[in-house]
């Protein structure tokens, strides 16, 4: 089993699965390396790197196959299946999440959203009810979950990683500015958009510089 | 200049970095690569290349300097000035991301909210009025903005960042599915929870496989 893979390869995974499952929607059946580094903006030998983690997909000279690497990526990726999914946090963010497009179709059901104040609970939010976090913990032992997405204030988060851990959910992605602890077995991931922004301020730095270097 | 060093390096950077800024709030002086790979979960290996890329930071033996290090990645990564950002799309996920709490204290300052619907135009969120994007691309050349949020529906994604290009902003931070194409001397990050997910779903999947084995 491919147990050995660098993170950082298998974060852009779904990069590269993206972008074959649109080649794929537009009845494309080949592509080389060139072209898909062209499209990511990464080094053909980078993708040939990545992808060699998983096998032999590509006929030297010939390109990949899209339809058989699109498939294989689904099921390394575990989108040949559904996984549950529960929002804690109702606000603002937790709206913004609970509704955006893209989960349904990649697989992703919300089978539940979870707030704790009393004008919130009870609401719906797209025709699904908003319930009581403090029921939480009963739900996902009754209801196994894969993944809770935490987006409650920065001072809840632990509590809310603590419910969903003992529920049961292994998967935990934390919109909060907060650093939350779990258990090695539970896999974690931070969104965090100062963290974006600061990657791209190191270059527009390096961008002033250069140019300021050329005046 | 450091122009060689790979993106994946670069996006690891603020993570060092609010990692070390806050053990220097802490008083710390001094850390190890070791300690630094076990709070932050990767290799001290990988901690040592990453930051060798930068310099001189550490001496063998003797661990790194928090607060020298902490400087210099501040200074690398572009934090020790402010940096000017605009929001557009002021629906959930605007309302959502103009109100992030981690902003302001990392050096960005959203000084401007922009919105097409004639029921969001005009109010004010958090004291702030948002504006018509109708005005935001002369809005943009009157005051120069170093970043732009893209925060739109995504079939609108496109046109809003060819008008925040055409205003001069070098930075974009795509909040929405859609693909964006941008200019090469643009710099263009997608945020995209469905990408999140499925890291974290290839390692669920992994272990299942793992436990079913073992069984």
């Amino acid at each position: 089993m491919p147990i050995e893979i660098p993170d950082v390869v298998i974060d852009r995974l779904p990069v590269y699965y993206r972008l074959l499952s649109r080649l794929e929607n537009e009845g494309r059946s080949v592509i080389s390396s060139q072209e898909l580094g062209d499209e990511l903006g990464v080094t053909p030998a980078q993708i040939r790197k990545d992808l060699s983690y998983f096998g032999r997909f590509g006929k030297q000279g010939r390109g990949y196959s899209v339809p058989r690497l699109a498939e294989e990526l689904r099921f390394i990726l575990g989108l040949d299946r559904r996984w549950r999914v529960v929002v804690v946090g109702i606000g603002r963010l937790g709206r913004a999440i609970s509704s955006y497009p893209g989960f349904e179709g990649q697989g992703f059901d919300i089978v539940g959203r979870y707030d704790t104040a009393p004008g919130i609970v009870g609401t719906t939010l797209d025709g699904a009810e908003i319930f009581d976090a403090a029921r939480l913990e009963a739900d996902l032992r009754r209801a196994p979950v894969d993944i809770g997405i935490v987006a409650v204030t920065a001072d809840a988060a632990q509590a809310v990683a603590d419910t969903l851990v003992r529920g049961g959910v292994r998967a935990i992605l934390n919109y909060t500015p907060a650093r939350v602890q779990v258990p090695e077995d539970v896999e974690l991931k931070h969104i965090n958009p100062v963290v974006f922004l600061q990657s791209m301020t190191y270059h527009l730095k390096l961008r002033q510089r250069d140019r300021a270097h050329a005046e």
